[in-house]
């Protein structure tokens, strides 16, 4: 028996226990005649003691051979600490020890196995298994598994079944690109890995299973942005005889129960807004409301006079930045030039303080006087002591670059505070958007999403405009979760597959599968698929998923820890009938 | 709202309430006058009715119309039943119908959705979402997911994390085949799918996760042998600081725990047995030991004659197979042509037919008398009306012949009672197997498994018998489960990969991230990890997986349902820079 109690484990009660303990060794502090030496396991730290008057020599010397990270086996008797620890829960007790076993010696790790590390990115993920051991992500790892466990006990206790869905599957040309198996058996075919398994949870819907979920991988193989993985990890679900409500209702459940059981976070019913409102008020589509500076629209009180580039916009926008009123020349000369960065791509910014004495300063003073400056501030709700920011420029692009400099302010201000959690739906997605590449509509979500009833006779006249029985879960500011009522019956799904440009030909040889089932009886069904990572993440407090993954990939796809992707051998490439092609 | 109770629910106490409820078609019984449709969805079923006396003869004419799987809506009154059906939970209560909305047609299913349907295999897997609506592969994915949902809770409960550890890895030649996938982003190299997380869990605890689990998805590209899978399920396992019996114990539980929750099954301690004890009891590493027959080793009493294939035989070894003494000369010869056939091999068969008054009566009365049977019998332990069956030859050949034997009797004589469970540990397996192609010794487990540390000096001269610290946990005749103590330190490692036949340049190019991490403080540690998929079976009384498995793949590795593995786009060969080479 390798240990009597963890490291975590001991207090002032068990004072006279005679204990064996086991970890990693986290910190020395030898004065010669006494040593102190901290043990380490997943459970918490301990100190031990060696010193002249109570342990033999010959321990004691041993003691002082011991390095950082050794792994030791101990055993001793508790005894009462001289200088208690409060901040330590063993930080009462020490163990005087009577016998050291060295399990394995280490090599003085490349970084401290400490909450705050001297390691860079790049060597803590080639030491990963280093890394795990560090408070941080060891707590992060054990927090997911506690918000797996609860997602599924709330699941299952919903009704929920839990199925495994294939992983080697079939490629469609649809949506990002596949990841691919070539298959030795099935000369020249491959199998693809899914980027979900929304078509398997469709035909469980077929096949009555009434209420499905999962928590499962899934693969995008995509250029990678920051904090993308090429496998992630989603919560799917789905319900047959739903409709929207229903499926709403179900997982605003699931989030308040998140909330409350893993935050102690109560929030009553999700506040919710349509796409149209979204766009409108904050730019976005998933909206951080646990903020103000909502959008207000100037065009009515700003084009009304000489100033040609406000006249010459489709869309006139500004937000309110509270308390900014002080800002120097300086500060806000930094913010335009934040505004006018590439990846945000404004033109330039035009600003009002809203001065403490009712008056206002704006740098088109040229253009505008006290009075049309004072509907700007009504517009946009600014009170005195605050800073109106104004873009302008065609709507849909104006609108993603305030979006973005609101982000960025209330970062600064620190206003998304990570221990405050403001869920909402967004419903009423369009149904269509228009890709500028291919000339022609695609699906917004994936061509099974139901169109609302009412609008399916805009398909042929305004496409655009086309509402779907879409939404999307947001949670501070990140689309957490998202789906949608799902089209169940033949003609519908036909006519859709028209207006996004197949042939019936075409339909039937990528989906072929699923319509043949819609021929066999499909219920009305629809889901909603969740990115755990990102909860997982965000629930955490925090804005990075990297931490909540075990073993991630760099922004090159690579695991830099096993070396992966890596060469395999000629005769590997042969059975599968392939060759490089470089 | 789509329905306000399920079609399994409705009870005596509901008469006289409104409902809406909604289901596929089960069956219709159309008199004319009178119509019953029995709806169905996951919960159950439940009986409507539509006749010229209380419905209107519009609503009567389009129950008329319906058909099987059709999915309806309808709405109507809980009413008494005349004739009650005691066998169905609904059987008190059928619904007087008001409403009806056809929801979607359905064209007449390829096979009837009953419990004994006249759908063959090949035709189920092609609609397998119309098998899923069949009560025995519904039931079958319900009690997957109540077992999993168990598991996780006997885990979580015993401090174990369950850590989702990376589907996208790297190949390694050891083992069986792996799957590939071409990495599009590093050009010319691939990943590959897990065959099992064995080296990341051996990594996570290196990174002091202490105790692991996950359930997930492992893969291996093998010719499928009948009831295999190349994307299967694991439980797997492992935990830092312990030795085989902590293992054992904590499994045992769990196993104990699901027979109990699940099965109602109570099993006090598991019977423990040695591989060397398995292979000369049963010829079997995983005996079924429901049912006795035990191997009886006859060369001491039957080499001692003039009957030259015993003498020349390395091991005669026989079963008494009980009450089988009645055999005709036909049904013994039946049994005879079954070991001969080609996949059990046995050149013939001696038998004994031990009779009811005492005496003895053989194949080869010719060469022994009846003191000699007697003995036979003792070793045995036939009992009068028994058939001793006796085979003999090569030692390890032989016993897997009477194995193969004594396990088709069992199933002949009913002695293998699904609803019986018998688990078993198989402990002591050997470290090495001689490979007869490769002409070297492999690992029969992997070279990770740790020999028994008083075996090691056996290294140098008997490697043969060294013995590993390897356990399979077998239940019913099926290896459930199988685990080892790891190898924690890298002398033992460099030993073994010595042993193996790998030069240290090799073992570091295969396997440089685990023998790396093994240099920073890698803790004793061991692990186990189940087949799901067949646990799950076996707890459901079942020998084949197939229905276990939502969408499981041929014999071919194909899904024929979706048609998988397909050709892919020249396009996507072409950005994964590879060609096909047929």
């Amino acid at each position: 028996m390798y240990r009597s109690h963890s490291c975590g484990e001991l207090r002032a009660s068990d004072i006279n226990t005679e204990v064996t303990l086991s970890g990693w060794v986290q910190r020395i502090k030898d004065l010669g005649a006494i040593n102190w030496v901290v043990i380490r396991d997943r459970y918490g730290l301990t100190q031990l003691v060696f010193d002249q008057e109570r342990t033999e020599q010959n321990l004691l010397e041993r003691s002082q051979k011991l390095g950082r990270e050794f792994v030791i086996q101990i055993k001793g008797k508790v005894i009462e600490r001289e200088s208690k620890n409060p901040n330590m829960p063993t930080g009462d007790i020490e163990i005087l020890v009577t016998e050291l076993t060295i399990l394995n010696e280490a090599q003085t790790p490349p970084f401290t196995i400490e909450d705050e590390t001297d390691g860079g990115e790049d060597i803590r993920m080639k030491y990963r298994y280093l890394d795990i051991r560090r408070d941080p992500v060891k707590n992060s790892l054990m927090f997911r598994h506690q918000v797996a466990m609860q997602v599924r006990n709330y699941l299952s206790n919903a009704g929920f079944i839990e199925v495994e869905t294939p992983y080697l599957i079939k490629s469609t040309p649809e949506g990002a690109r596949d990841f691919v198996v070539p298959s030795r058996m099935n000369e020249g075919q491959f199998y693809a890995l899914p980027q979900s398994p929304q078509t398997f949870k469709q035909l469980l819907m077929v096949g009555g299973m009434d209420k499905y979920f999962q928590i499962v991988k899934c693969f995008r193989d995509e250029d990678l942005r920051a904090d993308r993985q090429p496998e992630f990890t989603q919560i799917d679900c789905e319900m047959a005889f739903v409709e929207q409500e229903d499926i709403l209702g179900i997982f605003e459940g699931l989030t308040r129960y998140l909330l409350q059981e893993i935050k102690g976070v109560t929030i009553d019913e999700f506040p919710r807004m349509t796409y149209d409102e979204a766009m409108k008020t904050y730019g976005n589509d998933k909206p951080d409301i646990r903020f103000g500076m909502k959008f207000g629209e100037l065009n009515a009180v700003a084009q009304h006079k000489e100033f040609k580039v406000f006249n010459d916009a489709e869309l006139v926008v500004a937000i309110a930045v509270p308390g900014a009123a002080s800002y120097t020349r300086k500060e806000i000369d930094k913010l335009i030039d934040w505004v006018r960065r590439p990846q945000v791509g404004a033109l330039g910014m035009v600003y009002v303080k809203c001065n403490e004495d009712g008056t206002y300063k704006s740098s088109v003073d040229k253009f505008y006087d006290q009075d049309d400056l004072a509907k700007w501030a009504e517009t946009t709700g600014a009170k005195a002591g605050d800073l109106i920011c104004v873009l302008s420029g065609a709507a849909h692009k104006v609108r993603g670059q305030l979006s973005a400099l609101r982000m960025e302010i209330a970062e600064r201000l620190g206003l998304r505070n990570p221990q405050e959690f403001a869920p909402l739906w967004v419903v009423d997605f369009p149904l269509l958007e228009w890709d500028e590449d291919t000339e022609r509509y695609h699906a917004m979500h994936h061509p099974f999403t139901s169109p609302k009833p009412e609008d399916i006779a805009l398909l042929d006249t305004e496409p655009g405009k086309v509402r779907a029985n879409a939404y999307d879960l947001v949670l501070n500011g990140n689309e957490i979760g998202g789906g949608s009522i799902r089209i169940h019956d033949k003609e519908t799904q036909a006519l859709m597959f028209d207006h996004l440009g197949f042939t019936p030909e075409e339909a039937k040889a990528q989906f072929g599968f699923l319509m043949d089932a819609f021929e066999y009886g499909a219920p009305p069904h629809g889901g909603i698929a969740f990115g755990f990572d990102r909860l997982v993440a965000i629930l955490g407090g925090q804005e990075t998923i990297r931490d909540f993954i075990a073993f991630p990939k760099n922004n090159s796809g690579r695991d830099v820890m096993i070396d992966a992707p890596a060469d395999i051998d000629k005769e590997q490439l042969k059975e599968l009938n392939i060759q490089l092609d470089l």
